[in-house]
């Protein structure tokens, strides 16, 4: 990649931000749940075909591939997930999402890209138009991805199962990038494990219901949820040593329908991350010991039921395929604006790619708030009070410079590994 | 009344008993959530109509008041409430239910007359029947009330404030029953205070949400609720004296819809039971003191909302009027079957007819078990873990003898004080 | 007991006064714990032989037994306990105590005479020298005890086996009283059950100790005993039903020594009250229940222990012994003071003394607070926020009318079951 | 330091280990308590003044300075931590400690040196004996200072408020270490911090006691303090980063001294650990919030009182003098025996030495237990579960080669910086 290449494929970047700025608000209107990304889908897969594509569509169900066969050389793989959270958008934007969708348990709940899916998705919808208008400037093979069900779904397994790499062969580099709150123009790199292994349980408590007067005739599943759910806090504070890293978080727990009838059951969902096997395994061993025993201890009528409904992985960076990119990356932003990425407890199917691929693979971050603001609250101690995290009702990255600092890291990126014509 | 009469006027029962069993069973398979009794309100005002009686519906939305004016004498009222619960129905019978309703937040539930509100019709619709059949034995005038919306709905009061005696005018005693867990054949009665005061509180606890990794960013709303459900068990078990009464439960408790999502809010509706006021006061006070006081110890961004979202005073009968119904109740079942109930800390809204009216009232407890079943659960101390009480989605009334007797009831109830003709 | 017998016997009460309050203030500078009470046990023993009694000393260790053998006539037992507690007076009264004491642990402790056995003591010694002086007006034989070791020590059961009934025969009857914070001057009886079983239960829940920085390799006891202390509250909020009254008391609770070691082991004290055997056998049930199963949750290296370290029966008056005794009373001191007792949540041993001899025993209620106080604070809905209980470190009895009460209402029992001789 | 010269200052210590070897289990058996070393220092000075060292003692109490001036040169203080815990043995050895001490409370406790600082006094005095006999290898001065009151009690402070540097001036360098559960043999350091900062707290909860069976006149104490140690879990769980560390421990807790008593107060001692000052202040406010919330949500008649009894600072080694330290080590012992030490949340003052003199300082941990069985533990993953770590009370470490190592390492790191006397 010579300086001379990459300004001329960014170059119509500029004229496109406009079209690319109502296609972030578009998406962000219309958030789907894992899985049902369908109208998502069908405007990225319309686009890439308008961009030159050959568009495989419904792959894993909503999951999207287009390929662009570019002459000899690499195969670079660009990935973004494309699905929305249950979660009730408070940001008071213009364009805030109201709309509601149905979850895996039939409920009807409200949804929200309060992850930054719908930025990822323009981002790469953006780079791939740019990289095909480009292609006079390198040759290889180009796979766009957009994957749905990454919000713990298994999406990014369950495209590679459904013959991903059937279609066009495997790559040999995946890339993939996260909006995070950090200051826009921001880029951040890490080697190594970036982010957390997670994993999902749904637990199901049997208590004994009966009339809500006469709590002696029962097992009262509420009591004993509560109690679970402050038991499994002595995860982190007692088993975990201050050194090692892990969170045990009750995402959702649900018990009964009346005020005056003590229902028969709870059912709690429960989210583990970690950064290491063994802590792994040992908190997962003690939720199933602390799930167990409070049922017991209450006396219930029969044991808990424990289903693992999810687990990724660590994400991984291959060291030196990451060392190389961050270097790229400071060359063209400027290392002013190029840092370390903090290790980060969410987690990411991404690495799912590569590790199915048997290549490396190169995750970072891409900052999308006001910097001036985040900047002076990290200063004053007030990030983590003021700043609305990733899955916050109240996520709401700027869409300027956000849109294009995600657009040209892809293009970047792609192009550091893609052939020079007439060079190779 | 004198036992001729009575004779008389029960002795259609038994040729009726097939057709009330088919209404009990369709009920049955049919419950609706309070305010909801359309289907249930309407059958039984065709029957009352079919009977003769004057009939007016839609009192507080689904409520039914039939008249029968039958010459100079007292007015008697007899009150059946129809409302079913949102509760899965887990009895096996070959006529459960499978039914579903929306309850008050919108969402969708299954359906059960797991409180047997379905039995309290069968009986007021089969004991108005014969006593339009046997009209030319007494005289006076019959209010036959159905009313909904009794599980925590307030629709005793919503009757009376829509206008339930300018129909008609003021009874001069009001009566009502319940179905029990107790043996089938059984009749219970109690002077003063039968049934508990229930307060209802909607309480919304706010966090602060966000990504289930970081909950460092979060003020968690499933630790706080649990922490609050936990803590309100000290309320009977520290704040009040081991020789007063009450109950606190936590009917209902949500939080979050995701796993990896920690949520803004928690909501759970809290049922409180007393038997006196200053207990009543008391509890009330404490659970208030607790919510606040654990929101703010969990660093809460804003105070808790307490909604007081129903109340019922106690159930208390005329001491009077009970003891001389009691005695009829003697004379026409046995001494071996009328027994002392006990105090029932379950609440009912019947009262609120006999203190608007300012008329005595009486309220008595009707067994509908097997009796080899539930007397020998009681002598061995297994009562309260085998025989499921109301609101358990096990609640399975026998048939045989349940509906005759809580039909006599009603008859005997009635007659006690409608005047004889020619005679008063 | 006429009249003129009653007051003949009394008339030395006023002179005497002066003197039994000095007694009650020395007892009360000098509480002396179960077992250890030496010293009170001397200085009665000495008034007793003063007055002509026959004493025995050292029945039990510290129990004392004055017998008046005044001809033929009935046996009458009458019983006071003598024992002090470890608790640390916070009266601030001139004669508060200071004394120090070990307990059963062989800690150093405070002690003090929170409830009011200094009373009880003086009141029984100022009866025995009414009795005595006045033994021309009866005929009968009369035992004077006073037991140590009530405070769950055991000690009218030690005093039984160790031979109480071996020296001068069984009683006819048993009489005792007790000092409860209400208005001075007040006798309150009740027939049958007045005073709950209590068993005492003491816990030790193993951890694994280690260097409080690394939780990670211990089990922790101090957050097991604060799960066990919680989920203990459940029992009465969820298991024991409304109309039924239980109480379970974590009355101590210790672990470790030093901020930053993780102590292998957490002690607890369990005190539970009932009136019911089965509601007893339920809690005790659950508290098993729970011990073990916090312990199993905890990851706990070896099971807990759970050591029952004293129980005592309901206290349980002879129906027609109490009624009879309650008219002697409302003759006396007129039915403006004497009142029914509540059931009392509180355990005693005095029912020991009649179980054991086979013979009715009437236990009651002395008031020894002032009047204006206690009656304004009930009235108020203050009394049991204002008015230290029986164990406070701030109960402290008024002396006037307190003394002369308790001092007449044993004579007066005592005459009343005694023989006037030249009559019998 | 040439080997030459090390080997002949090493030389006799072959020769001596029997005797240190008897040293240390003196010490062992007698373990005394912070500032009450009285034994200990009278020992290890005698032995100082033995070797030819001026010596101080009564240092902040207990303290003791060894000094040797021997011609121009740095001057390098070693030091050395000599006051046990109160813990009670189980380790089973021969020579185990059945010793007891009065504690900051005047409560008579068990003593047990299971810190290991028994070795390191023993250590120290080996390594001073060696010094002060090969004092013709080096020139300067050397300070050896045996701190008492180092287990939460400030002894190093405390030493050099008491004047410490003013006897023989500030040193150069100052090094120290402490024994660890690795493997005998092996010596581990870490440029930067080390060791994590700690702060005590001692919270009295105030509620408002009363007998047992009527905890409704009362503010339960034991409740309160149950729910405070709950909710202290729920800082690390949720209010502190998994990428960040913190450990908050509630060591002590006491409630109450009879069953039946509910009692006033509850005291707890709580101990935090952190590595980084804003975690650390996030910590301290949490414990606030919670401690003065919990009580006011449990009515608590007054607010609960915080003492901050003790706070160290992070343990942080200078980075060059520990990587030149680091080096020095490997050439003696061998690359094997001497790797990178992790982060430890244990905390010293050792650091206030070098703070106050304003010079580098070095801290390094010697492991003192089987080989063998550590390693192993290690890779089957049962290190933490099978090795007693530091304060346990089966902490045990062996013998050999433990003494020798930990002689060598002060001896190796000593010279390395004392001049060669000829040379400099």
């Amino acid at each position: 990649m010579t300086p001379v290449t990459l300004e001329r494929v960014l170059a119509p970047l500029d004229a496109a931000l406009p079209e690319l700025e109502a296609l972030y608000i578009d998406l962000h209107r219309h958030p789907e749940l894992s899985f049902a990304e369908t109208r998502t889908a069908a405007e990225l897969a319309r686009r890439l075909e308008g961009d030159g594509y050959e568009v495989h569509t419904g792959i894993a169900g909503t999951g999207v591939l287009g390929v662009l066969r570019n002459g000899e050389g690499p195969t670079v793989l660009l990935r973004a997930d494309i699905d929305a959270l249950p979660v009730e958008e408070k940001t008071g934007l213009s364009y805030a999402s109201t709309a509601r969708g149905t979850d895996e348990h039939g409920t009807d709940v409200p949804v929200m890209h309060a992850c930054g899916h719908d930025m990822h998705a323009t981002w790469l919808s953006g780079a791939a138009a740019l990289l095909a208008k480009g292609r006079d400037t390198w040759a290889g093979t180009l796979l766009v991805v957009f994957q749905p069900g990454e919000e713990g779904a298994g999406g990014a397994s369950a495209m590679v199962r459904d013959g991903l790499f059937d279609i066009a062969g495997k790559p040999d580099v995946v890339f993939g990038q996260h909006l995070v709150p950090g200051p826009a123009g921001w880029v951040l790199t890490r080697p190594g494990v970036i982010m957390a292994a997670t994993d999902t349980l749904r637990v199901t408590l049997h208590g004994r219901g009966g009339h809500g007067s006469r709590p002696e005739t029962t097992v009262d599943p509420a009591v004993l949820a509560a109690s679970v759910v402050l038991k499994l806090q002595t995860i982190v504070s007692r088993e975990i040593a201050a050194t090692d890293s892990a969170v045990v978080t009750v995402g959702s727990l649900h018990v009964g329908t009346a005020s005056n009838v003590i229902a028969d059951d709870a059912v709690m969902e429960v989210n583990v991350r970690s950064f290491d096997q063994a802590v792994r395994e040992r908190v997962l061993a003690a939720v199933e010991r602390i799930v167990h025993g409070e049922a017991a201890t209450a006396g219930a009528p029969k044991p808990p039921e424990i289903e693992r409904s999810g687990a990724y992985p660590v994400t991984e960076n291959d060291e030196a395929a990451n060392d190389a990119l961050t270097e790229v990356f400071r060359g063209h932003f400027g290392a002013d604006v190029v840092y370390p990425a903090p290790l980060i407890t969410g987690s990411e199917d991404f690495s799912e790619f590569g590790r199915a691929a048997g290549v490396p693979s190169v995750f970072w971050l891409v900052g999308g708030f006001d910097p001036q603001t985040v900047i002076t609250a990290m200063t004053e101690g007030r990030f983590e009070r003021d700043i609305p995290s990733n899955h916050s009702p109240r996520f709401a990255p700027i869409l300027h410079p956000t849109l294009r600092t995600g657009i040209e890291t892809l293009v970047v990126a792609a192009l550091s590994k893609l052939r020079h014509p007439g060079v190779g």
